[in-house]
């Protein structure tokens, strides 16, 4: 029998990573899918590149969108501070539509190798308070995939997945390591050097930080 | 009192332009966006510039996505060919999850912009077949629009219009006839010369020469 064939989105992050893993796990063939959009940190693509390497995929594609020039966001626009605090509502660090645009290529890419899932790594809990990371979300975007698509119009079936929905940050960490992710090879940071090193003060580097001590693991970020 | 804000799709044929028009009429201010996707007919984005260029939009921005690579598609795959008669089913000129990836980088600049509404020219009747641009395909966008934004999370609005919903390619063309649309300027043939000129066989050309039969409109297309 054929594997199962997924698109799974790897952006360099501990979450995405961890997702991978999990795809794998489940026994799918792994088609992984990253994008240069302009984000500050560009030292996350080389991580993508890292991980997926060692995961072992089929292929990984680097998509090129041209969204940063749009502006609006503080992970693309250098003239916008990345706050060093856990902000309430929806942060300056949101890139307007990201995971709308990131969704529509793979699926794109899945519907072209006829796979039967895409992987996010988004989680409702520790989700910095980006609305495109809600369950609702998800489900809305399940629907769309529905209707969009040559394959569910005839009958067939793409499903989206996001394994690690309910979980918190030290849930995501003891399940990736139990698959043996190595974290080392990931980058959360959201004003990383471009040596991949962490600031440890944005929002992205507390809540991973706090999340390796409430998993009770040594935490293998590179600090500055 | 400020105008309204829209961006409208434009992809350099008829529907898109009488779309465009449509939103202008509305007393939108307009900002046009355009995709270089791999098209066989890269004539298209040049009717798409004088289509905006006579429409007097704020700004007309085109990105270059790279989804042709991914294949599946007489429209971006040299090694399908485009069919001559119109045919049942959905046709393969079809490209995966186009329209989803174009109404995801719309809704990126509508937030950007903080604007009001997106149009799209998609028809119900006239549409080729294509699941991306059915009504209930339309309503799954709205939905995943409401849910993706931080504009709509906080409370703001952002409107999927499509005027062209219900309407036959005649009834297009006679309303774009009535808002002063130069149908000269539009492509819609998916075999064009380079010249802009329509092969006047494949599906579109068909579609679009009983169109203007029908509404009893001299047509201005330039055939090959």
């Amino acid at each position: 029998m054929s594997k199962k064939t997924a698109i799974v989105l790897v952006s360099g992050g501990l979450d995405s990573a961890t997702c991978l893993a999990m795809a794998k796990a489940q026994g799918y063939e792994c088609y992984a899918i990253s994008f240069e959009y302009g984000q500050r940190s560009s030292c996350e693509l080389q991580a993508a590149k890292e991980i997926t390497k060692a995961a072992d995929v089929v292929e990984h594609k680097i998509f090129s969108l041209q969204i940063g020039e749009l502006g609006g966001s503080a992970l693309t626009d250098e003239h916008i501070q990345v706050p060093e605090e856990i902000s309430t509502g929806i942060p300056v660090t949101y890139v307007p539509a990201r995971n709308t645009i990131f969704l529509s290529y793979a699926l794109a890419w899945a519907e072209v190798l006829n796979g039967e899932a895409i992987f996010i790594g988004v989680n409702a809990l520790d989700y910095s308070g980006y609305p495109d990371c809600r369950p609702e979300y998800v489900s809305a975007f399940q629907r769309l995939i529905n209707l969009a698509t040559k394959k569910c119009a005839e009958g067939g079936a793409i499903v989206l997945e996001t394994p690690l929905i309910d979980l918190n940050k030290a849930e995501i960490i003891k399940a990736g390591v139990r698959l043996g992710v190595n974290y080392a090879n990931t980058v959360s940071c959201y004003q990383a050097a471009k040596s991949g090193k962490a600031c440890g003060r944005c929002d992205s580097c507390r809540i991973r930080r706090k999340g390796f001590i409430d998993a009770g693991v040594v935490d293998p970020t590179h600090y500055q």
